[in-house]
């Protein structure tokens, strides 16, 4: 058990983690991150969220090929949409060329993460609010890994197998697969994101409005 | 400043807070929570998130004003279709006749909190996966409150009213209003909030496969 970390630390230095060790995780950590995942808000406090963990069941090994295969296709997409390897990713010191390589790496290996949690929302609405009922459980959980030294990412990059995903473990085709987190201890160290300056993204009394 | 909270404890006992006094919030105060705020993950990174902070300026009136217009009208809707004054509901002792007074005093007043944060996304894409690049952040910016012992809800209840409040603000058609956020110094007391069992919610290798 790690100290105790501060509120405040952890908000400033909960940065996604892509790599992990091959070491376990205790049922113990598990449990107490799921249990304080669930006390976040949730629309009508209905908590209709659901938590599938994943680990060396049956299904595993398909799941895990299936996220795979989802995470190669969205990224593959994406590394041409967002012009990875035009412009300035072309050199091999830019950021994206950085990020391309980071994403290349997690693609091939997220899926072999210690742990694999799919986030599902049985309360899908068809508007963005619909993700108010689980995204601030699935950042919980984020931080609640991060109270016990465990890293984590949040991804959607299983999206493209989502209908494969379902059939395989049993969920039913009205809950949305809204999120898959892998859980491992960190190669990586902890630390501040890239971030916006605060004033580029807080308006006052109207949109646009800067100060400071 | 109060003592500084482990995140832990504050994982655990960050409840929804409806009631707030009228003293003001210090600038310091709601600069770090929005700093706190924008260090949460968004897709790839791109940090589509905007915050419009209302507090006393020249459109705080009549936002005010639609903002208590919307959560009536969605608070009036709700509690006709989801029974609060039939069944269970009609027993003055039962926790629906308790969520239903709660919730008739929030709706009067949460407009007259001292601060009001519109949490805005950028990036919607329809489906739900658009919530995970905003609500992460307002989850962040509930908890960064309470380090500060600052008292928030995450609601949606201004929605009935978004086109309203998008014109007088000057928000673009084209970016969600994903939640709004109260904030104040509280009048009740932090603790934790009623949930279900984490076994409940949480599955093993396959949906609804529980163990525990």
């Amino acid at each position: 058990m790690p100290e105790p970390i501060a509120l405040v630390d952890a908000l400033s230095t909960t940065r996604a983690i892509r790599r992990y060790t091959d070491d376990p995780i205790p049922d113990a950590d598990l449990n107490r991150i799921m249990w304080l995942a669930t006390r976040a808000p949730s629309g009508s406090n209905r908590q209709g969220f659901r938590f599938v963990v994943l680990r060396d069941g049956p299904n595993a090994a398909p799941a895990r090929a299936l996220i795979r295969e989802g995470a190669q296709q969205t990224w593959g997409n994406k590394r041409v949409k967002d012009h990875y390897d035009t412009g300035s990713g072309a050199r091999d010191d830019s950021a994206k060329a950085r990020m391309a390589r980071t994403m290349e790496h997690f693609v091939e290996h997220m899926h072999e993460a210690p742990v694999l949690i799919f986030a599902c929302s049985l309360t899908g609405n068809g508007d963005i609010t619909s993700g108010s009922s689980i995204y601030p459980a699935v950042q919980n959980l984020m931080l609640a890994a991060r109270a016990l030294g465990l890293g984590t990412a949040l991804t959607t990059v299983h999206r493209g197998r989502q209908k494969e995903v379902r059939e395989l473990l049993g969920i039913p085709d009205s809950v949305e697969t809204a999120a898959l987190i892998p859980l491992g201890w960190p190669k990586g160290k902890f630390g501040s994101g890239m971030r916006r300056p605060v004033k580029e993204v807080t308006y006052w009394e109207s949109w646009g409005s800067k100060r400071g």
